[in-house]
């Protein structure tokens, strides 16, 4: 990408009456650039098995051609034809919910030979046909793939094979697996049950593991088919999505994202996230940060929402505000889901950037204001490149074993993830993600590892000597507890990494009325109260940061932090308030060396930076509340690049509320 | 019918020991003169296939005669035997959630033909041999007959021949249902999904809109079969019932009642409703409206409450206004569900007259003054003609569509028909039902429209003529949004009604402390939060009667007024408490000229009015509160029929606690 | 059993490692004596059919023998092997929710051949095995047996097989069951349908005790299966448990505890309990008199928490606290489950003595100063006798009927039976169960009945009969409503008891804002508010003790006392708080002339004592709370057995937060 792109999903096939023209003259108005289509309209691109009509297609990229306005093509597989279920039922994924039902999208068996005949076929067609159109720019395998909790016989014949593959022999599997409990043993091949109905959490975890093995080589597969059409200067990218609790929450648990990537030339992600009162713009840094990880490269937003759902209709300013939160985490792209509000079924009221009258609204409006200065600024923002000193280390292995073995309150994994990241992001520190096979750890000063559940010997290791040389750790409670079979280490916990953090437990209970006493008199706070979960601590080497204020559990930590080697590593033993975290994070920051002016501010005033492509700081200063704010700019000369005002070191700047500021540094300041 | 009519539901077959004599002589005492039977003994009167024994419907009906009491005959068809289950599996109807199984009653696929056979030969047997029995007034069809959610391979198979008996072609039902969305086009008759699977809203409201056919279509066929014995002065009834919400609630989902009454002589119903200190009568009025509209013309209420329920024994009191409330809605009959308690299976609470000991108890000893009073008042009290000026206008359409489309909290159609009904009943505003198919408008002085949310061009076209003529109306939010296929107008909304509302919106959002300002002055109360949904309103010609208090949204109306050729049109575009919207209401029925001295009594104090079969004017005031209450008569010289008290005009009377009058007008007042 | 037990669940099988020494010379360290293994690894020791290995159970029983400690060995058939569920899948029961799916526990139709061919041959071949071993002391049979609703096709089929047995004919079987009602009538066997679907719920409670039925035959048939190889002075066992609501709550639904349990030498339970600052005592008491009641007699305690749970880690002193309890309510034996954490599957967090990391831990620190004292004091702490003068009558056929019938806020009948069984405790009165057939109920001076729903009349005629020869009674509300056959009683309710009791009712009700009204002046506490349910009592010839303080209620009695012939019987009509079902329960214990110094004190200080095998008295003294408190001894001279102290008569005594104290008398006192 070499230029910003300000996109929306397009679809010809759902319009009421006949918009094109309208809609490319109120998208040009708009300063959209690019529009995403096809990818969810298969029968109608083959009505009939072998039958083809691409009409809507080739009207589309004729028409944005002529506009100028650049097209995605999405391959149409997320949603398959009534005749191709009606003629191969199997395609249907069969899941522990029993047989698949026609209807939805995405309720295919991604490894059924029936589904990939004609999945590859329609692909070919399409994407052969578009490839040297010149509107084309790039593009998307499916949508928002997954597994689909595929686990049909055939699926439970391949996991059979996997295991196999993986393991070798049985007695390894019963070994690993525990199996002799609940007399669970699997004794010949030929034995081996639906796993389905395991109750046994390390079995279940491998299958999940290699379900999202399916995910990864289907989306490769896709990925190569279109390789085989991609022109010079195209790309080939993937919407990724997060776990969804009503909107983007967290790490998705039926892909494994870093392992998917890697098929693709950009990675792309679609963000949607609370709005009005509720807009954090957490989940668009989240989001952002964990899709630019991926490549570590900049990425595409390849949808987000417009005026989506009812209550997500966005203030006067949010939509603007969302945008540049979307450039200020590397995204290179912003495009809504979708265009036009859809008239009928699923998504009636996940509106479009129009409405169903499509005519301009207050949306709308303001979206060309964001279109106008996008293409203005395009240049200066583009590209915008970020060296994080500071990383969250994420794993879908955790997730999935936390999945099996929750907190007692019912939280998983994504919740110690986010209660974490938000606290990172709610002071301004910009991080990475990294998956626990990163081997490149030097390139940080300080990791944050939230509940690293379930997990191999070797990134544990890697994370002691990672401080023994002088790196910063935190971990959260549960890390290191089970090895990767989700099998409970017998070494004292938090067996490997208590050599880092000098702590060792043995007990574990559900607070009740425990409150945190502070033995470094850091933090102050009203909220102590430890709101779930706490590991009973004892330090051998490291210092108490806090203990627990409890008749009966007083005489143990809660919070510790360890000298080890050249570096530090802090052990969290319970889940705190969002207050007693951050003062935690905070010292931990600083013990990095990374405090400095950005983390003065706090939300709702967010800083975000990086270098862009003529090697120039950006910063983009946000005010994600409804009261007017100052900040002062603490850098080098800049100019603001919204309004070109010049900004002196020391200067000081309104915020509208939900503002947005852009600061292009041209000096170095204090 | 020419008197008033005071039953129960009558099980010889359920006795645990022989009961016939005794139980007609305590009936005899508490003026008990019409019994239903036979409703639910299918297995009873045909033990085996085509074995059949009316032992206990003949000696029922001859001790009935003997006694002169006269009996309703049910077809025995709403609950199934177990021979025909076992012989003919395919009776029970395949759900969306799967299989049928035998043991409750309302399980039938009520298009199977192996079903319709047997039921048919019951029928004609049964109703053949009661015919010409002196007992015998009339028959009941099958008992709260719905579709039971039938959708088996069968039910699909006559849909699809529906959508092409309708729409003539694939290429109009695509276009018509947008099919197009997520690839669920169907481009031959063959592939034609089962729509249990569907997720599209438009086509699964046309299969709930089919499924409600077979009700009307099942029941013809049943009356038309009675109709074949019915003797002169004999009649033929359904048992309707209503949403259950724990109690009778709102529109029925699964019956067009309009359509299904049309082959009946006369509308029945059952009502059950809160009781205690939650008896409001609002379920006797809203069921009784319904009812009673039905047909326009009186009706009998086949079943209602004695001591239903463990929670709801009535208080002393209670039984009896309930039982006028019935006919101050223009009942016919109050029928008790059922004499006595049933001792085993299901409904063991739901307890009868009698409790199951048989004997005499404050409820059957407060029974006893009801039927002495009905039987003394017959001549004055039934046949009770009613000429409301303001309707209701309902749909079974809006309904399925809002269960699709529900509202952001949960709410659905039913939750705004009540808000705005049960103001009108607090406010003694009688209303009558229409459906949108109505086109005798010109009866009504004002029109109450709750969320129309999917409806044709053509009613709306009509309410708009309305206004224009010189109607009031009121719209609730949704009004119009969809047509009839449940597709969002491409129209600005509230698109057709536009005109006569005079305002319009493109966005609507879920309200967070949202509060409304009042700016004509009109409503001073505290109770002004939005509650749920609102629509931002923007006045074309309409008079703003509410601005929504927000920082953002203050711009927008939220409630409005348009003076519209001779008429008015109120839209009221977001859900409020309920004080709120009884100054709204107020002020339309004021506007529509409609405000008398009832209207200055409210709720707990209820007065239900009609014109007798002399002509005469009847007022029945009724206290639902547990205080007693003075009112004072504003009418002409009347004499109040409880207590033979003369009623001058300005008297006043007392009302006790749970307390009747009933003023029968002997000359013209004030 | 002539000594205590202590004991625990052991795993060789589940070891990540090789343990076996080093486990025992901890176990030595902790005075565990006993151990109990084999009862979950059915497919360890049959890896296929046919092939057999028993060399964990071998090397287990060795190393046991050598080291003194004895073992109880399980028949392992309540986890069935994944060969035999291939080979054989009709193994799996089929339930009302569909098909069983391998992979838990307690999966299988215990009528299945196929399963009881393989159960009888592992059975045989290891009980054959290991019954000379000199290690071995005793067998558990299966483990939590129940009958995992089994109710495919061959269940229906035996289960038409017993309704012609019991009843002889359909008419019989029509009759009693209601089975006119919704046309249920069965006129033919082979029109009998599956009671699965069923919504009588006398059939469907008729259901429920053949299912009982099953597992009482097939736990007779393992226990003669074991006795044929039983040695002199080995016994035979049952691990028994209860009503599950996360721990240990009421009557077992599933199982006829009473009935089981007369198979068996000895009766063996398992108790789970909250822990912390929930730790009552309550679930340790009522578990223990339930299954000492079985048998009337000493029983084993096979399973009970160490540090099970994150949730329940005991605080200090609480282990001994617990251990001491069960000794106190009569057992010999307290094993915990299991020895060490489980790494992996189901019960990874239900914790062992060991902790995951096999070190020694608080807990098992505690455990060892208890397996001292048990060592130290079982010559005079086992084999514990009471004599109690209270029973609590239970039925499991009472609890089958309010399943069907629930209370109207959703309570069944444990809640009424630990409503009334708490108060005992906490008032330290100590209670026996008995069934309602028992015969001897001269027995006891107070007999408590918590809604004895569905009873056929001979025990009700029988508590009459007690009442009138001088017994007490209390009755609570609902009983004697039904027949056996859950048929609502014809007669004024309460029925039979009526006689006994001197009251009527024929009305019930949801109680709202109803308090009590206290005529007798016993009770001045401020909780009188009705919790639910409440009959609206007229007494014939009892005196009212409190009435229903309601503007509508207020003439009904709410709980009433009445002599009859040498005795009295209290009825309690309602659901009332703790307080004052105390207040009423204290009465009638004095009434009963059972008030004595135990009841002076109450929880958290309870007292439970028996006497010993040398014929002395011993009472234990427990302090279930955090705080220290004081006891004054009001006995003979006694020597405390843990310190060794003499306690004078009026001694005082301190007792520690979680303390126990255990007198032995040894001379009669005051």
């Amino acid at each position: 990408m070499n230029q910003l792109r300000y996109g929306v999903a397009y679809y010809d096939e759902y319009m009421p009456y006949e918009r094109l023209a309208e809609d490319i003259a109120m998208m040009q108005e708009a300063g959209i650039n690019t529009v995403r289509i096809a990818e969810s309209t298969w029968s109608t691109h083959e009505p009939q098995n072998g039958v083809f009509d691409f009409t809507s297609v080739d009207r589309v990229l004729d028409a944005m051609a002529a506009a100028g306005i650049a097209v995605i093509v999405g391959t149409p597989t997320y949603a398959v034809p009534t005749w191709l279920v009606k003629e191969h039922p199997e395609v249907l994924a069969v899941t522990p919910r029993g047989p698949g039902k026609y209807g939805a999208r995405q309720i295919m068996d991604i490894t059924s030979p029936a589904y990939l005949f004609h999945a590859e076929r329609i692909i070919r067609r399409l994407i052969g046909r578009v490839c040297k159109h010149p509107a084309v720019i790039g593009y998307q395998t499916d949508n928002e793939t997954k597994h689909y909790d595929t686990a049909g016989d055939n699926v439970q014949h391949l996991f059979v094979k996997y295991m196999r593959e993986r393991f070798g022999t049985l007695e390894e599997i019963n070994r690993r697996f525990g199996l002799d409990y609940w007399s669970n043993r699997i004794n010949s091949w030929e034995d081996f049950p639906a796993v389905t109905g395991t109750i046994n959490g390390s079995l279940g975890a491998e299958f999940a593991r290699f379900q999202r093995g399916l995910v990864t080589n289907f989306l490769a597969w896709q990925a190569a088919l279109v390789n085989e059409y991609k022109q010079t200067g195209q790309f080939v990218t993937q919407n990724f999505d997060f776990d969804w609790r009503g909107h983007s929450f967290g790490l998705q648990p039926a892909v494994d994202h870093f392992a998917a990537a890697e098929a693709f030339d950009i990675a792309g992600v679609d963000i949607y996230h609370p709005s009005q009162h509720e807009l954090t713009g957490t989940e668009i840094a989240f989001g952002g940060d964990l899709t630019r990880s991926l490549k570590r490269s900049n990425y595409l937003v390849l949808e987000t929402q417009a005026q989506a759902f009812s209550h997500w209709t966005p203030y006067p300013g949010q939509l603007r505000l969302q945008a540049f939160s979307h450039l200020a985490s590397g995204a290179d792209m912003v495009a809504y889901w979708h265009w036009h509000s859809i008239h009928n079924s699923m998504e009636t009221y996940w509106k479009g950037l129009l409405s169903h009258d499509f005519k301009p609204n207050p949306v709308y409006n303001e979206a060309k204001t964001i279109g106008r200065d996008f293409a203005r600024l395009s240049d200066k923002l583009a590209g915008l490149q970020k060296q994080n000193k500071v990383a969250v280390m994420v794993s879908n292995e955790a997730l999935t074993a936390m999945e099996w073995f929750k907190l007692p309150d019912g939280q998983g994994y994504n919740d110690v993830v986010r209660w974490l990241y938000d606290e990172l992001y709610r002071m301004n520190v910009e991080c990475d993600f990294i998956p626990p096979g990163c081997t490149e750890l030097s390139r940080y000063s300080l990791i944050i590892v939230p509940a690293l559940y379930a997990v191999e010997d070797e990134p544990l290791e890697r994370l002691n000597a990672y401080v023994h040389q002088g790196g910063h750790m935190v971990f959260s409670f549960k890390s290191g507890f089970t090895n990767g079979d989700v099998q409970v280490r017998t070494a004292v916990q938090p067996g490997i990494i208590s050599e880092a953090c000098g702590v060792t437990y043995s007990q574990f209970i559900t607070p009740h009325e425990v409150s945190l006493k502070n033995e470094s008199g850091e933090y102050s706070g009203e909220d102590r109260e430890v709101t779930s979960w706490m590991e009973l601590l004892t330090p051998t080497t490291a210092e108490v940061l806090y203990r627990y204020g409890h008749r009966h559990w007083g005489q143990y930590a809660a919070v510790t932090r360890n000298r080890y080697g050249n570096g530090t590593a802090v052990y969290i033993g319970c889940m705190t308030s969002r207050g007693l975290l951050s003062s935690i994070l905070k010292s931990a920051v600083a013990e990095a060396g990374l405090w400095g002016p950005d983390q003065e501010l706090s939300w709702p005033l967010i800083v975000r930076s990086g270098t862009n492509r003529q090697g120039d700081k950006v910063r983009y200063y946000f005010n994600y509340s409804d009261d007017p704010h100052q900040v002062q700019y603490p850098y080098g000369t800049a100019v603001e690049l919204l309004s070109g005002q010049e900004a002196m070191p020391g200067a000081t700047f309104d915020l509208e509320p939900w503002g947005v500021l852009i600061m292009l540094e041209t000096s170095s300041g204090s």
